[in-house]
Formats: C-alpha cells, sequence, structure tokens
C-alpha cells in the first residue's frame, strides 16, 4: 500500500514482535520494512513473518530509503544513540522506556530535539492510552475529586527473573509509576524516598522485593508505591487518587465474575501486562502511527522521558541509601 | 433471672437448637425453661444444655406454669394444633414457617387470632430483620427507584436431600421469596407461574431443579425467581428491585477479597443459611422477645403466614399444572 | 492504498455513520470508496469527509467496479433486495441486523448463499466481538460452569422514541439477546414466551415496557430476558449463565470508581451502546475486513441472521397473543 | 434480674451513652446500675433512662455495692486512677482507649495488674470483634496469604472539630491503627515514620491532614497509613494484608448496590463508626460482659493497651520530628 506508514523495528524481543505485529495487523495505515536485532535469526524470523527484510546494523535501518518512521525495542543502553540518529535525519520515532539510560543523557535528547523545533519522539508509556488511566486523568482535570493530595498506587508481578534486584525494581518497574503519578497529578516530582520492608523469601538475596516507593510532588502530594514483582499471584496494577473532595480508584480488574464449587465468587486477573494493556499499546501504536504520518508525534515526550530517568535515578539512589533524595532537574529548555 | 421472659422451644433439629441457643446465649431478657421435641433423648440432650427441663406432649409445655411464650420449630403439620393452643392461652409464639400446612388452616388461624384482638403469632421470616433487606425495603418505600415494576430473586442452595422434590422446592424456599416479594413491595401476589427448564444432572428423578417462577402482584410488577437448589457452590440469595426511576440489588456477599495463586481474586459465598442469615435471626428473636415481654408481638404476623400459604398453594399447582395459576386469598378479617 | 478493501457503505444512519469512520481511521487495510443513502445531502457530506463519492443507488453502488465488498447499514426492510445483489456480484457483506424483516426471506437468503458454496454475508452480531461475551462464552465452551441450566439477560436503554413498541422492542433489542443466547449456549431456541407486568409510566399507551421474555432452549436450558427501553439511567447490559458445576455474570461495568461527597461510592454507567460496544464494534469490523480481504467472512453469517429472525418472528406473536410461541424453524440447507 | 452483672459506666457522653444503651438493651445479663458523668445533668438524664441511680464522685461509683463491674468511657486522663481503683477492687473494667495517656503509666496499669495475677482489664479496641477484621485476622493466621509483608490502611472520616490536629490525629485516630496492625500481624511495631505532604483546604493552620503514617514491624513488615479526617464524603476505613503467597482486603462497603438517574451505579458508604462498627462494639460488649460475670477478661488487655499508647507517642514525636522514631517499649512483665 503505497502511502502506508513505512516503519523500521529495532529490536524484536518479546516487546518488539508485539510491536511488528502490532504494526502489521492491527494498525491502520503501517507497514514494517525493516527489522533489526542483534540476533539475526530471530531477526529474519520475525521480518519473514510480515514480509519486511532485515538491516544488521541499526543505524543503516535508520538512514535507509525505506524507512518512514522507527520504533525502538532495542535495549535501553543503545536508545540514545539510535534516537539521535532518528532526530538527524528527522524521522518520527516511538522509543520503548527509558528514553536513555541516565537522566543526563536524556536532558542532551530533551535539548536536541528542542533545537529541532519540532516534536519527533514519542516515549512508550503506553499507560496513558488505556481507558481506565485516560478516565482517571480526566476525572482529576475535571476537578472531579478537587485538588490531589494522595496517590496510591500498587504494582505487582506474578514473577521476574533473577537480575530484577532492588534497583532494576525501580528502573523498569516504577518508571511506569513515574509517569503515571506525573500524568495524573499534572505536576513534577520533586524527591523520591524507599522504605524497604522483610523481604519475600523468594527473593534473592540482597533484593528487597517488596519495596515501598514514596514521591513527594512539587504541590506537596504524596505518592506511595508499592512494588512487588514476585507475588506469585498475576499482574496487577491499581491506582488510587484521595482528593480534597472525592476519591477514585482503577484497576479492580473485574469483568468476568464467576462462582465456583467450593463456594468462591471471583474473577482472574490478569497473567500479564499483554492481558492487562494490550489495547493501551495498540491504541498508542494507532495515535503515533496516525501523528507520524503527519510528520510529528503528539504522546508523550523527551521531557516525559527525561522526567521519569530524573526520578529513576533518585529512586535508585534512595534505594542504595535508605534516605530521601531530591530530584535535580534541569530547566525545559 | 426473675424478669427473664421464659419461653418453651418446641421442635429441636437444627432451627430449634439454633434458637435454643439464641434464646439462652445471644438474647437479651429470655430463658429457655422447656424443651420438646419428639425424640426425647434429643430433647434431653438440649435442655440440659441451658438448664431447662423437657415436656413430651408439646401441648403440657405450653399449658405450663413457666412458659411465658412459645417458639416453634416443629414439623409444619404440628404448627396449627401448637399455635392454636397458644392463641387459646394467650402466650406470644414465634412461629417458624410455615404457619400451617395449608392456606385454608393459615387462615383459619389469622381469623382466630384477629377474634382475640390482639397480635400474638410472629412468622420467621427472618428476612425482614436482615440489614440488606431492611435497607432495600427502605430504599423503595422512600420512593428511592420509583415504583417498582419487576423483581429479580435467586435462590440457591448447595445441595439438599433428595425429599427435596419440586413441590417441597417450593413449599420450603420459594416461600421465603413469596414473603419477601410482599414485604419489598408492599402489596399481594396475584398469579403464580413456573417454568420447568432442563434439570441439574444431580436431580432426583422427577424433580426438576432448577425451576423460574414467575409471580404477578396485583399492580402488575413481575416477579421471577430463579430457585435451584442443587448447585454444588454455595448459599447464594440475591434480589434487584427494577423501578421506574432506578434499581438495586443486594446479597452480592463481598466482605472479604482475596487474591490467591493463580491469580483468582474474589471471596467465599456464605456457606450456608446460618452463615447468610445468623444476624437476621438473632435480631429476629431479639425483637420478638422485646414485644413478647411486653405481652405481644409485631414482627410479619397470620396474615403474612396466611399469604405465603396460599402463593406456595398455587405455587405447586403450577408445578403440577404447568400453567398459571391465580392465587385465591380471602379477605383480610 | 492500492490492495485496500475498497468498502460501500449503504446507509448513513448513525450506525452507518459509525461504520463508515471505523472502516476510514480505526481499520486496517479498508479503504471507504461509496457512500449511499436516501438523504443525498447526508451521504454527500458523511462520503466528503472520508474522501468518498456518492451513488444515489445503492445497486449501482454495489455494482460499481471501485467496491471491493459492502457494508449495510440501510433500513431493514431493504436489506433482502441489496444482500441479494451482493450474493448475486459475489461481495462480501457486513449486514446489520436483522438480515431481512421475515424469517420468511432470511431463509431464502440462506438457501442463495448455500448454494453459491462460499460463505459472503456476516451478520452484525457485534456482541459475539466484546470481551466479556467471547470470555463467557470461553468459559461455557471449556465446561468451566458445567451444562448451562438457565441464562438470565438483561438489556436496559435510558430512553427510546415513541416508536419503540413492544413489538419493535424485540425485533431491535431482543434480537440481540437471541443471538446472545444461540452464542453462549450453542444451540437453537424452540420457544418464546412473553410476560407483560405493569408499565413505566412514561411507556406510550398499549407498549408494555419493560416485559419479561423468556426463551425456551432446545436442550431444555431458560432464557429469562428483561427488556426495558425507558430506565432514565443508562445503558445496562448484563448476562448471567447458571451451570450446573458453577455461574458466571458479565457486564458487572465497574471500571472506575469513585467516592464522593454525600458518601457515595461507585461509578458510571455506559450512556449508550458505542460507550459499552465501541470496541466490539470496530473488532467486527477488523474481523469482517480481515476475511473479506480474503474473499470471504468467517463471523455469524446468514443461519445466525434467520435464526434471530425466526426467533424475534415468534417473539412478536408471543407480544401479541401473550402466550407461548414454538419457533418454526426450517431444516439447514 | 438478679444474677445480672451490675455494671457502672464512668462517662456519658456520645461513646458511654452508646454503651449504656447497649448493656441496657442489647447485651445479655448486664443491667446498668450506676452512671457518673461530671456534667450531672447529663448523667441524670442518662441514668433515669435506664433505671440506673448517679454518683457524683467515680470513684465512690467503682467503690459502690451495687456494681460489679465497670466501663469506662471517660475523658482519656481519668483513666489511670480510675482503673487503678478498679484493679484494687478487683471489678472486670471495659475501657475506652486509651488506656492511659502515657505509655509510662500504661505500663504501671499493666505491671499492676500483672501483679494481681488475674486479667482484670479490658481495652476497647472493638475492630478486633467486627467480622471483617476477624475473618482477615483468621484467613493470616491460618497461613492463607503467607507470611505478611506489607498492610495498608485507609482510614478516613468526613469530618471533624478544629481540635482535631496532628497529633490529636495519632492519639485517637491511628491508634485504631496501632492495634489493627499488631492484631493482625501478632507481633510489635519497632518504629513510626510520618510523612506529611500537602494539607487539604479545610484543615486548621498547622494541622497536616491527610497524612501519611508508617509501621515498620519487628519481622520487618511495613505498615502504610493513610489518615484523613476531613474528606467529606464517609467515615472509610479500609485494610489490605500482602502477603508472600496472595492478598486480602476489607472495608469495600458493597451491601446495596444501585443505579440511579445520571447512569451512576454504586452505594452508600458509612456515615460514621457506629454504622461501620456498631455491630462490632455490641459483640465486643456481649463477649466483655460474658467474661466480666465469670470473674475477669479475655479481649485486649492492658499490654495491647500500652503498646499501642508507645506507639501513638512514638508517632506524634515523629510528627513533631518528621523524622523516624522506635518505638521504645518495656519487657512484658
Amino acid at each position: 500500500m503505497s502511502d502506508d506508514l513505512k516503519v523500521a523495528v529495532l529490536g524484536v524481543g518479546k516487546m518488539g514482535a508485539f510491536h511488528v505485529e502490532s504494526l502489521s495487523r492491527r494498525t491502520r495505515g503501517t507497514r514494517v520494512t525493516v527489522v533489526s536485532d542483534a540476533d539475526t535469526a530471530r531477526a529474519t524470523e520475525v521480518a519473514a513473518s510480515v514480509g519486511a527484510r532485515t538491516e544488521s546494523d541499526p543505524f543503516a535501518a535508520i538512514a535507509a530509503d525505506d524507512v518512514d518512521a522507527v520504533v525502538l525495542a532495542s535495549p535501553g543502553a543503545a536508545h540514545e544513540a539510535q534516537v539521535l540518529a532518528c532526530l538527524e535525519r528527522g524521522l518520527p520515532v516511538l522509543c520503548e522506556k527509558p528514553l536513555t539510560t541516565e537522566s543526563s543523557t536524556a536532558y542532551d535528547v530533551v535539548k536536541r530535539e528542542t533545537a529541532l523545533g519540532r516534536r519527533l519522539v514519542q516515549v512508550g508509556f503506553m499507560r496513558r492510552f488505556d481507558h481506565e488511566y485516560a478516565a482517571l486523568r480526566e476525572l482529576i482535570g475535571s476537578g472531579g475529586v478537587g485538588a490531589p493530595l494522595m496517590l496510591h498506587c500498587t504494582h505487582r508481578n506474578p514473577a521476574v527473573p533473577d537480575f530484577f534486584d532492588s534497583e532494576f525494581m525501580i528502573r523498569d518497574s516504577v518508571v511506569h509509576e513515574a509517569d503515571t503519578a506525573r500524568f495524573l497529578l499534572g505536576e513534577e516530582i520533586a524527591a523520591v524516598s524507599v522504605v524497604k520492608g522483610a523481604p519475600t523469601s523468594s527473593a534473592p538475596t540482597g533484593t528487597t522485593d517488596p519495596m515501598l516507593v514514596l514521591f513527594e510532588a512539587e504541590s506537596g502530594a504524596l505518592v506511595t508505591i508499592e512494588i512487588f514483582v514476585r507475588t506469585g499471584i498475576a499482574y496487577e496494577v491499581r491506582t488510587e487518587v484521595v482528593g480534597e473532595r472525592g476519591s477514585a480508584m482503577i484497576g479492580l480488574d473485574q469483568n468476568l465474575v464467576t462462582k465456583l464449587p467450593g463456594g468462591r465468587w471471583g474473577g482472574q486477573s490478569s497473567p500479564d501486562f499483554v492481558a492487562r494493556f494490550g489495547q493501551a499499546y495498540d491504541t498508542q501504536m494507532q495515535c503515533w502511527a496516525d501523528a507520524a504520518r503527519a510528520g510529528g508525534v503528539d504522546g508523550p515526550g523527551t521531557w516525559d522521558g527525561y522526567a521519569a530517568a530524573a526520578i529513576c535515578e533518585a529512586g535508585v539512589a534512595a534505594v542504595q541509601t535508605g534516605g530521601r533524595i531530591e530530584v535535580g532537574m534541569g530547566g525545559r529548555p
């Protein structure tokens, strides 16, 4: 289809392969033309499934004639150089979080894009496209619960690999809550604390799982986050906002309710993030593609990626020191 | 305690024994003085547990000097004569349903009590004392959902003995819904229909379990009742009223909600009627005892017992004929 | 885009215009090329919004070279001739319900398509594409609640125009429950009864709103349907299946839960069918389009449309006679 | 009634008067014989309503011949001397929280009772008698969610008088969570922190409402408490335990669910603590009275009162210093 957006997908692990599927089967007006992955066999397999070609060098993919836009699902350490290459060529990018692995380099990306004078980078904070989060933000934004005073977030995974240590829990999981808090509260986070309690017995030595993470927003609103990634139960993401004139909660996860032998009533929690947020990922992709075909992006951008990086950096320091760490953010260019 | 209400309990099967416990341990101002049961060993055991004496003849118990009031939990066939004996002696009675086994004899009891000029008989429709039913009635009575148009009732037991055939299901289970419908709608039931579908495979031959029972109230409001007594699940009683300006539902049975391995969220339904309605039984007993000590009763009375008998009689005919049966009720004396 | 499916949309009232939007903005691989509507101004406006052309004659649209497939959202009375014209040209069709207005003509369509030897017609029973209905069917199909014995359906609209009389309620609203029941139970409906109670005071004279509709399935499973289209509340669609080994319910509509001044907790019900089933409509369209590009259809077909017509015909007779009407269906060609 | 427990109630403000009602109308085997209150008119009025006499001097009431047991609902500052007088006379006491106003004096009471060799003092932590808390403790105790790792508590009041400052919020409201945490976790609290965020605009100057309070239990389990006493909404008390093998929540407050014009579904939260915990108060009273008639008590005792005092003392220090305060508790005598 001649006027489809021709997309290169860099990195086709679980997330990247999901994006390839979305771009090829569920998103209107897009086509995957190039796939690149350090694992060339994997790249070849994924590319073949959708009629794309492979490029072993991601920068060659970014530079290719048959590429209008780029989806970055490569390892975080590769993001900085790849995003900058896309900016240089003026290509719209959907960059999985993190934008870059350090806040200083993320800030560089913000400045580079600002200098370009147009937005080209969207960061993959897909929860903003989830119906429930969108409704909660609209409720807060419309004053429906008054000024927000507290936000209680629960983020639970059934299981993770052993390399998910306390720092990784901040960088990979709490990063979503960092963006959620900013998105819902509409303000920046000023400080982060981490309170470590007793770890679950299946956590590797030295890993405190669960942890309690606290954000203090600029207005003084408090955000509590229970981060627990080895519950053995399900993928559970719940958020409650407590405002001056009401409270609201999402993530109750109640669709099909059964009553079964033994007298137990209830339902099934989402087994994983695709089951919980699959719709949000696809909606994100369609929104990005529609904007990219028009030459830009309008979802969460480099500033949001930078802010999340700065918050997580403070969070990691809080994990290490056990204290309260202020989030040091530069001014918006 | 000298001014306690001295109560004879006639019939101490599961229900009667529960009442003995309630009168002796949980109700203020009552004492069980006499216990009577055809099974004398059972009567002796129950009486001994609360310091009461036994009487083999229930009419001797009713006539005894140490009896101020009577709780009837004897078989339904014995109720008529026992209630009449109590009326003769002017004793307040709490009579488990049914008031009597036929509507004609129930009507006789109504007339006899009316002739006495004071109310002495309360029928054990304990749901009226359940917090949720009381709240639903108050909501309807206050016009909170407008004029009621439909009432949807669900009555499910996990298991019952084999003698629970289709007619027994009407007389023993649907009888509660008959009173519930009258209590909530505040009017009489004019006709009953029964629709039989496919029975569950564990139902004895000839027993249609579940059944759909329909009541038509005098106003035209419709009542649908799913009666299903061999679900294998739990004791589930749910009621929804649909009015001209809103609807309301009780019986959702959600207190303690858990998330357990396998990712299942939910809770435990009531295993039996004591778990679901224990509070209602005790509240009923305290209300009855307080009124009885003042010489009367003020809960559901003989007219309610008669109406339920007339409705169930029509229900049994509907089971037999498969048609729609009008409820023939005499005028209120 | 050269290999997009070129679609003619016949009838662009509320539903047709929604489909035009879906085909043009949210469905992958489709393009609206032709719009036809008796209201030519409306057709022109809708066509212009998506770069399509208009045809005043729907049959000219069906015959046009730039049309690969047809979406029928024209008045029900026009469906028969339009579907047959599509069959003649071998075009895949997505036909809004009803397939045709009488079961006899629907049966003719079934036979014509069968004679063709390939499936070309999908009927717009979009609930089959709703996540909750799909999950419920999967649960039933996997034996998760044992053999289904009863299905309780609630279908409520906040308000409808005055021409929604009792017959129209059957043809336009209960038709969805007819397909839902067949879809969930996996069998045909053998008989229909209608029980009329007291109408809500805002119903026009002669219209019984709400009504209770009963389906008896071939297996003996019973389906109860509360159909109430002037509740003044919201769009509420709820379904509960009661099986031999468990029960299950969908439609609880609980996403964002708030607590607001006055102490009221709860959420907002869907205001209309788009809010409740918008996802299902779009998923239906994508599924249809994917199959249509491959030259066929695989969703609910002419037989489903015929069965729904036969059930509704019996339902209308039951409304008129007040009795139980057997559904007379021909054998499957 | 000659063998009723004769109870003196000291202090008949809102709470004391509720207890007088409970002892006189809803508790089996108890009678209020003496009422004492600094407000003699109030004492006279309350005493008259239940046929009791008054004593202006509470110590005279404690010493009176017609007093078998004492309910203390006097101001907290009076508790120490009154409890000690009861201990001296060997009278069972139900003492509203706090046991005494300082942990040091509470510890003295523990030692005095220990020296007596029998338990006589029950502290009014009535939540332990609430069905939901009891079920949650049983679930935890039976290992149903594995070892508890986090406990999330929400305590919200609709409104309070202006003297409810941050310290009072700890002493009067958080004290309940202190006992709840100990009751549910089955261990002592080792440290308390308070995190202050933005106050609601209706909080008096200098009062931080809401606050986030953190308890660290000896095992390392963390307890988060949102304490917010001016929500304008309802009385909301919710507790979630997160364990190694599951989680559980109580306090969802869902009984009667309505759908009303505007399309809002939901229910009514408890307006106040009597609506939420009235059953628990009465159950507490019956349990206490049954034990008192047998000469002792078996509910939460002086050690529980002392522990709560020590936790609140640390909490007040945390409010003042903004830091983490260890709870210094003496050894159990």
